[in-house]
């Protein structure tokens, strides 16, 4: 029983002058999300975004603005092609689509590069990978547009200055306490909630949040335009293939609390990866470790994306996984 | 363009007072090649051992057993499947089936459980995988037998006490002088036998070799009944995805040489793994470096079977490859 963790992400943005997207009736986003294999489980809202909790993970949308997370084997590519075709290309700002470090890459029903042959066939862009294929990596697609802002990697002309900041946090062989409390039976909602302290972390936001049977969790957390997602991936069955995932758009370099720091101690994962658009990365309060790899890519917006690949500064020791 | 350098392994003995298999016919080795995809392009001898260089890695044949090493997409398991009927399952005494870490294992035609499902429609065996599904790893499958010898992962009765050993070391990412010469044009096999230093670390072996285009080079060594064999995979076209593997049949431990030391100085690999049958592994000349993951496999017939992944001691700076 395998359950791929990795996510795929969508991020959409619109000209100016659109009517917003939160106007939209709900069917519109159900059927959006059914294009990528997702169903919505819940929702909450407030005066600037509606968050969305999906069976594979999430959907944000703000007035001018998605962005839609997808993991498992979710076919998010073809959620882009709708919401291109629905909306019309000429209406489409600036699309980012990635995809993120997966455990099994061949039971995926496509790869990055066809789904970057689907995405070309409506809008072109310019798509790369950082990390070697035979460790961490990342996929990253990014429309050529007009109209674009920091955290879409635009190279077209006309872009705008960079303002928005994001950073996702991938880490990948959970253990501890917080770890093992995953694989209980017993757990629940609240057990976890209680455990991760994101109401101390993030005090004013207001969360939603789901168990999954026969183990998962993901959670949405929102505060006016800034969003908090977090979804975790427990091993089940066989073998040791936990992934946790968080992402948020606060620009952590101020943010009073020691976000990224305190996950990592919380789920105490053998690797880690971060990365960031537009904030420096922040290593203090790492436990020992080697930073594998890191790369920055400057956009042509002016926007900074950095990838760090961690790893704990220890050997493990590996225990063969019989078939 | 890109080529998977990882190989896949068969190893595969027969039952006592069977034929010699140096007795079947040059066609029999060529149909068991062409049921995975590969052809005989050369081929040294000594009174104990034939060795085949092939379009996709090594066949070496002994009275008693066979070692088939192939890359690329090929369909080793077919040629097992092929040679256990040829000869008939009541003659196979061991069979060992190994699939290396492979950069893109969503490109080849069959996964490690696709084959292992195929192999024990005609033959029961234990399988396991070592290292993690988003680092290195490794599969192996091995036949539950009467007779084994310890480079034979066995789980039946009666297996005999292990003698043999085995070390296989395979690099990645490789950089420096050598690896440089290697995306040449002008390389030549001379130039590449030259730079390894062969003739001096394996001063009475007998050698064949081939030089692939656009590149790549193959080599195999026989002395008696010992062998070595390298491949090397450099990086063509777009990304860096090279592979070097050298394996050998030497008792490293009391070799006069320091054969893995002298190769992990020669092609500069920034990560390594080692598998060990039988012999101790020794890290004595590595750079510095960080043992990621290490695992120790004691077979039903005493032998011992150990896995180790390096990596530098220092972090890479990653490019973004375009796409």
């Amino acid at each position: 029983m395998f359950f791929e963790g990795a996510e795929k992400k969508l991020e959409i943005r619109l000209t100016p002058k659109m009517a917003s997207l939160r106007q939209r009736e709900y069917g519109f986003w159900s059927t959006l999300v059914a294009c990528a294999n997702a169903e919505i489980l819940s929702t909450i809202s407030n005066h600037a975004c509606d968050a969305y909790l999906l069976s594979e993970s999430s959907l944000f949308v703000w007035d001018d603005k998605i962005l839609l997370l997808t993991c498992g084997n979710s076919t998010l590519v073809d959620a882009a092609c709708h919401f291109i075709n629905a909306l019309g290309v000429e209406h489409i700002a600036a699309l980012c689509y990635q995809r993120k470090n997966e455990y099994q890459a061949q039971l995926q029903s496509t790869s990055f590069a066809d789904d970057i042959a689907k995405l070309r066939t409506l809008i072109s862009g310019q798509a790369f990978r950082v990390g070697h294929l035979d460790s961490h990596h990342h996929y990253l697609f990014c429309s050529d547009n007009q109209f674009c802002t920091g955290d879409l990697f635009c190279t077209g002309n006309q872009v705008m200055p960079s303002t928005e900041t994001c950073l996702e946090l991938m880490m990948y062989h959970i253990r501890g306490e917080l770890a093992d409390y995953l694989k209980l039976p017993t757990q629940t909602e609240q057990g976890i909630y209680q455990r991760l302290g994101f109401q101390q972390l993030f005090p004013d936001f207001q969360f939603d949040m789901h168990c999954f049977q026969p183990a998962g969790f993901s959670l949405n957390a929102i505060r006016g335009t800034d969003y908090v997602t977090l979804h975790i991936t427990p091993s089940m069955g066989r073998g040791e293939h936990s992934y946790v995932s968080f992402e948020t758009n606060l620009d952590l370099a101020t943010y009073p609390h020691p976000v990224v720091a305190r996950l990592v101690d919380l789920f105490s994962p053998t690797s880690w990866d971060l990365i960031g658009f537009n904030q420096p990365i922040v290593t203090e309060g790492f436990p020992a470790h080697l930073c594998l790899g890191q790369a920055m890519v400057t956009t042509a917006s002016g926007g900074e994306i950095t990838f760090s690949h961690y790893q704990l500064l220890e050997t493990q020791v590996l225990q063969p996984e019989f078939m």
